[in-house]
């Protein structure tokens, strides 16, 4: 299904006149363009593209100027990936599960699900759950006992949810994501040899949370693990038990956060990274991929990297002499000898 | 359901006299403390809120004397954790799967399954297995063929066993861990190009082993991968073709061990840890979170930290010099000048 | 069933004479070996075992000269691996799902299946799909609408590929695969908030691709993420959204690619590598475990090392001296004491 340009113009506030209207096809990248298709430039890097692009038209910051003449259309708009945010919802694939409760599912009769349900075969609703208006169930999901799942809540294929969770308004889950599971822990003692501290606690998502595929997310000993509003979290990352999370936080693929640490809000944190265990983490606080936290991080808007982790710049200071290190100890090798030789 | 609070003392072998008895709800963190509730004290930085809890009985460690008045009762015992993992069992949410094998699963008729099993719907039994006593298998678990599954083995929903693995007693595997998945083995050459070597063997894990959420246990090219008793692996974990890993080692999340790897008993291993094919790791080797073992470990109680990793306190020291390397590098132009002026 | 020793030398192409034929029943590590099977070495390191093994016969090196008298017989051969990946495959295990579609399955009446499908139990095929020959598609499978899988592809238990992606030919899924969810793609302002970008791509992977359980690619956000051919993936592994990735590359378990970058053919990538987003990584680039990619690889043939990562060498250089940074900041402080005395 195609829009008018004109349309899209509208929807994102652009300039736009003097254009003949036109139908748009869809997004594409700058460096793949097709006739019919809208692009856009967010960084500088990419503008070369734009005038050998195909596309037809192409969304740029407000003042951009081109340095030549251009066949495609500019609009111009002053955040340029919140106009594609919007336009890109306007070509989002719609769930193909149909309207109504799959009879190929199971869900136990104690459980209540709320009006234009869309729950595919092959699912599994267990007892005692209360699941809310409009939601999106693939095929192959799990929801166990006493759970309770928002409104507008979409749970794609293989998400699997223990027992007692709370799945708050508008949450994605990707395929596979596990939410619920035993946190990871243990006594050991001379006495009694390992054993198992059971996990009673559960885990509370907020609302408009994004978990990514195969992500996993343990209940709590005791209380809950909490994610709070708008937390958005990637691929394969592993949250352990009674770990906190405040709202606006975004989390990069394969990173981990170990037991009952805090994340505060609007954090940005890379892929890769490893934070410690009963650890507390500013807000605002950024961490480059791949570092590792070993500590609290005491002050907002703090920015770190490496392993273990020291402030940012501090790091690529540090690093740019390591990668010296053999010609400053040649160096120090000479100072000695001429020392000695003195 | 409540127990007593004379009961618990009684399960712990804690002093207890008098108090009155009351009624116990459950369990809470110390900081979250309910009237009606037990919290524990297991390590001193969380002694301040013992004064300010709301739980009705907190469990401290032999010795401990409190700095004021307490509301709380105290229960002294020699080791707070295995005494909290013992109370937990108490509190534990039991499997919510009916007694019996469900209709809705499929169990091919060559295969056998010992008295008291709870099989939920949408789960799938192969060809020639043999299912142990007591097990709770969640929807949407597959066992391949050829498989032995031991007594008392909860596998929840997800999980995917290959043919001709084999379980041990009273094992647990959280939601979507994959055992026995292909080794990643292939030959290249100039004649053939890239041609993958089939995985033969198997996955066997040991009795009282516990695999987290989404971890993958590859089976061996030949022969056996091999987890021995009491292992107990995290969430996201790796563990490659052919590895060996002895008695009670413990693994924590997202680390990754290359093929044909031996590790010891014993071996605390931190979490996002990589772990080079091909050696072998002593026991009770104690490895630091995100650390790379690139050789063998030979002597037990090994400490090790690093990219690669080093000795732990030496990692510290050289690490502690890294972040002064800036100063260093200042320091020997200084003395390089002073020199070059004499 | 086994197979004669002459049929064997026969396939590899292995000198074979004067030897008594004999029945072997598959391939076992020379460690390991048993009468009746087939070893190999094809690292020195082993040589030791070829004089106790209880194997029957081992494939070696051509050239090789044993240092003693041997029970087993030799295999000559100039490759060793690719004689084993041959071997490796006359004792493969079959897949056990039957011929046939199973009745327990569900696939929308829109989409076509090709001869000699194996689809068991369980699995979910949406509308639209054209699924070639001689596939097998185990329980649990969910194959979301508008995609295409090739002819002899294997989707082993649980693997997940969202709506429209596309998979060549002989092409192995191992279980929990996640092809097709969304790339991790917000915008962010002062006016709107967090906002969803759709992701309107796909996944297209080429013939002879190979992903390990529980891995995880994004689909683009328009466009294709692109898996070139013969490209094999260990398990948990992240290629995020518009991720290109030549022929023949190979990257082992728990990396993570980030967005729209594009990896050369030929390239071997260790574990646990993480790579920035919007990069261009060399042909035949080779990646040390555990590195840190934070830039482009313009050179084919590089070998890197490090966090972030540089020359591989020099990375090693660089940590050996890592390690003595505390004897040199002593000797540094000598320095400068033995001046300030002067």
């Amino acid at each position: 299904m195609n829009r008018q340009l004109s349309e899209i113009a509208e929807l994102i506030g652009a300039e736009y006149s003097g254009h003949e209207d036109m139908g748009i096809y869809g997004l594409a990248k700058i460096e793949e363009g097709k006739p019919g298709y809208l692009s856009f430039i967010a960084n500088d890097k990419f503008e070369s593209f734009l005038y050998t692009t195909q596309s037809s038209a192409v969304i740029v910051k407000q003042g951009f100027e081109p340095k030549q003449l251009l066949d495609a259309k500019l609009l111009y708009v002053d955040d340029v990936y919140s106009a594609v945010a919007k336009v890109s919802k306007l070509f989002a694939h719609t769930h193909d599960i149909e309207v109504g409760i799959s009879p190929l599912t199971y869900v136990a009769t104690s459980s209540s699900i709320s009006e234009d349900p869309r729950i595919a075969a092959q699912s599994y609703i267990g007892k005692n759950c209360t699941i809310g208006k409009n939601v999106v169930i693939y095929p192959q999901v799990f929801i166990d006992d006493h759970c309770t799942i928002g409104d507008n809540v979409v749970l794609y294929s293989g998400v699997k949810i223990y027992h007692n969770c709370i799945i708050g308004n508008n949450v994605i889950l990707h395929s596979n994501a596990v939410i619920g599971s035993d946190g990871f822990g243990f006594a050991s003692s001379a006495e009694v040899g390992i054993s198992k501290i059971e996990q009673l606690g559960n885990v509370v998502l907020g609302n408009d949370v994004e978990i990514g595929a195969g992500s996993t997310i343990d209940r709590a000993t005791m209380g809950s693990t909490r994610l709070g509003n708008f937390v958005k979290i990637d691929n394969l990352v592993h949250i352990a038990h009674n770990v906190q999370i405040g709202d606006y936080t975004f989390i990069a693929a394969q990173t981990g956060v170990a037991g009952s640490t805090k994340i505060g809000k609007c954090c940005m944190i890379g892929g890769q990274v490893g934070i410690l265990g009963h650890i507390e983490i500013a807000d605002f606080t950024s961490i480059q991929a791949k570092s590792g936290i070993g500590g609290h991080v005491k002050n907002s808007h703090t920015k770190l990297y490496g392993y273990p982790a020291i402030d940012y710049s501090a790091y690529l200071k540090s690093y740019a002499y390591f990668k010296q290190l053999p010609e400053m100890a040649q160096k120090l090798r000479k100072l000695e000898n001429k020392l000695a030789d003195n």
